[in-house]
């Protein structure tokens, strides 16, 4: 198949997905979106790469292609937006079947649907390395209303949404609601939604709560204080909790004086800790120092 | 170096090209853009692989960078847009130097200083494969007014820019002009610009003439008839020019009573055919069928 019949083939696979504002969308140049007045528009992209990100002796390329925009839409999640479309490129060998490509498609699309998220473009290509795919996804969010990574002040308290480690445990042991939660994780897209006026920061917590953590407090200028009392996925082990990636859960401080319910957008929140000021980057665990161990993908010693 | 440091080192290169309109680049989930009023925001994302697009044998990290930016600002110039930002993936082996990285991003950052395009964001990360970029950029053109593929009509006249097969020319001998065509094309932003109001259709040449005007002429529903008054450049064969790749020239149409100056902005524009009626995507070549043979990264029959 030449790459103008897997475009158009890609292209009527997108078409039902095509939303209002997208005004030209796959095989030209560029894709066209109008803006609406008011809003500001946040983007991000991330890479999907096989043995890194997932194998194919254990997901399917439905699998992947789910993976692959659920990490995008956590993102869009995290800054409180509403998905509006996402750009795919895609790098397979050339023995990658057809069909292959047909199933990372369908199972981006049908998450896509699901999140009213238009697939407007991309790229196709042969390449001899690991399958590699990249996407970035664009979504809206009424101006100035974005929640952000560096907004967390001292005494905001700290919380996340769901329970952490499941991801972990699913890598360790591929079975059960663990190993579901590995292989379709769920971006927490409204919840994020329902954050605009209540976080003072948030961010989803793709690479484990201790360097996630870290990481938001450093771009606020600021410490954390956890109490120990973390809502650990069922049959995941503390370490798994405070370091497991890819739970795609979302992190957010909110004012003492703000009421965060036990419950929002479907998703339990619980409260893990408290904002201190000063040592940026620094959290405390009941007496101890938590070190920032979570996945980093450029860290030599953490070759995946 | 880890990832954290990198990402420091990307951010701080990357901040003298920070846009008023982008409101939050480099370091959080995602970046912040806040569209003007009255503007249609144009994307486009292109893959940049090792041994596909370029080779470390005769490619500098720095050329490198240069040729993943310009292939997304010659997207950006074939719509008639202006350049505002631009996302970069990428994905490189654990043995890759930090020195290569660094020098991909002067070499990226160079050329986008020249559009006045920020680096918004994106992502890093290691793979075993061939270096793997994805760029994302992003345009903006007044509401209405981009260029598109599917707009030339019976009677217009095709024009193209600059000379063509020089790339294909250095890619075969590497040295001079064609060398240095190949090795940092020019994408033609000013003159896309320009082409607004003016032409009825327009696309860059990335996979060469034969098969980007059937592409154009397959969207647009119509046929072409060059007369074979070809901008050859000094040195290239004839089927170098009609199917040799990556010249990033740009294609357009006009109606026959728009005048289409000799020169516009600083680039020589050549009157090579006129548009017809009828068998979509067709080109015909003096008495001859001219075939699509430009280069398709899907074909089986054309691995690089």
């Amino acid at each position: 198949m030449n790459e103008l019949d897997l475009v158009e083939r890609i292209r009527r696979k997108a078409e039902p997905g095509a939303r209002r504002r997208m005004l030209l969308g796959i095989g030209d140049d560029c894709a066209i979106y109008r803006p609406a007045a008011g809003e500001d528009l946040v983007f991000t992209t991330d890479f999907l790469i096989e043995d890194v990100h997932f194998r194919q002796r254990t997901h399917s390329a439905a699998d992947a292609g789910h993976k692959a925009l659920a990490r995008g839409l956590s993102d869009i999640a995290a800054m409180g937006a509403t998905p509006r479309f996402c750009l795919v490129s895609l790098a397979v060998d050339t023995d990658a079947a057809d069909q292959w490509v047909d199933m990372f498609y369908d199972g981006l699309l049908a998450l896509a649907a699901q999140h009213k998220t238009a697939l407007a473009g991309g790229d196709l290509a042969r390449s001899p390395g690991p399958i590699t795919c990249d996407i970035v996804v664009c979504g809206s969010v009424p101006q100035g209303e974005a929640l952000r990574r560096d907004g967390a002040r001292a005494g905001d308290q700290i919380h996340v949404s769901g329970a952490l480690g499941g991801s972990a445990l699913g890598l360790e042991k591929p079975k059960g609601e663990a190993w579901k939660r590995h292989l379709r994780p769920e971006p927490r897209v409204k919840l994020g939604q329902a954050l605009r006026g209540k976080a003072t920061s948030c961010m989803d917590l793709s690479d484990g709560l201790s360097l996630d953590l870290h990481r938001l407090c450093a771009a606020s200028n600021v410490s954390a204080e956890l109490d120990g009392d973390l809502p650990v996925f069922q049959g995941a082990s503390i370490p798994q909790a405070l370091h497991g990636g890819e739970d795609y859960e979302l992190l957010f401080t909110a004012p003492a004086a703000v009421k965060i319910p036990k419950i929002m957008a479907g998703v339990p929140i619980t409260r893990i800790g408290v904002i201190r000021r000063g040592n940026p980057g620094r959290i405390k665990l009941d007496d101890f120092e938590l070190l920032p161990l979570g996945y980093d993908h450029f860290s030599p010693s953490q070759k995946p």
